[in-house]
């Protein structure tokens, strides 16, 4: 029970990061079997496309970047185009050869950097919260972050999986 | 940074159970807001109705009880109903009024239990692994039960989001 206590706060951080890389694994695999066609459509009538949500779900995952302190966004365009923007019919997208790729690129590169933060490191305060409000609300931290984005990359999935055939 | 090593394990439960707790609410208010009639619908063409995704969440939250040593399933019968059986039209299904019961009882139930598991116990394996295992893969430990949960809720509160009008 000592080596539990003593490992506990690294065995938290482990359990966390594979919780979140299932939940991405199960997501590219669904995408890599999905043509771009597929991708075209709306998961449900009158929904958003597959092509808006691997672009939203690119955005996302770019923000975490500079949400964790690893460094600027690597495709700031994306937050106007999928996350301020709705889906919009004959909107300018990038093509999905360039959306397939960022998305493998956004989570190889977070997926490097969470290897390198420390326990204690993921228990800090992520950037957009305070000091001061972290104070008293210390589960406003940077696992925090991963907990609610792999929460949110499974409620799209949910939608995405509509658009494989029965 | 003495008082986060100490105290880590336990701040690490608080943030995964606030994630959790955060999600159960997005759904309840989701299912509260729903009708019915809105409901017994499918999601999407073909897809799962509202009565279906509600009892198999009921069934799911279930079956959590005994795989963190809390006690037997409440309702056993919704194993064969909605995880082992798709959705059947025309099939016999517990009333709205019942389902909408279980899930807030089932929820209210496990909300109260994990209050009153220690941050060692969380780290601990969970019924479904054997020993054996378990001392090889320390993830597969009673928070990653939670955190599993939890996607699996935000991957269908993705879809019954659908059952809303837009």
């Amino acid at each position: 029970m000592e080596a539990i206590k003593e490992n506990g706060t690294a065995l938290f951080v482990t359990t966390v990061l594979k919780n979140w890389s299932l939940q991405a694994t199960r997501v590219n695999e669904l995408i890599e079997g999905l043509s771009d066609e597929d991708l075209a459509k709306e998961v449900a009538p009158g929904r958003n496309t597959g092509i808006y949500l691997l672009g939203h779900l690119v955005a996302v995952h770019d923000g975490i970047r500079p949400l964790l302190g690893l460094g600027e966004k690597r495709y700031p365009e994306f937050e106007a185009m999928f996350i301020r923007s709705a889906d919009t019919p004959n909107a300018e997208y990038p093509s999905l050869a360039v959306l397939r790729k960022y998305w493998t690129e956004v989570n190889t590169d977070l997926w490097n950097h969470f290897s390198t933060i420390s326990p204690e490191d993921w228990l800090s305060r992520h950037t957009a919260v305070t000091p001061e409000v972290f104070a008293n609300e210390p589960h406003r931290n940077k696992i925090n972050i991963v907990l609610n984005r792999t929460g949110h990359l499974a409620y799209h999935h949910g939608q995405l999986v509509f658009l494989k055939k029965k």
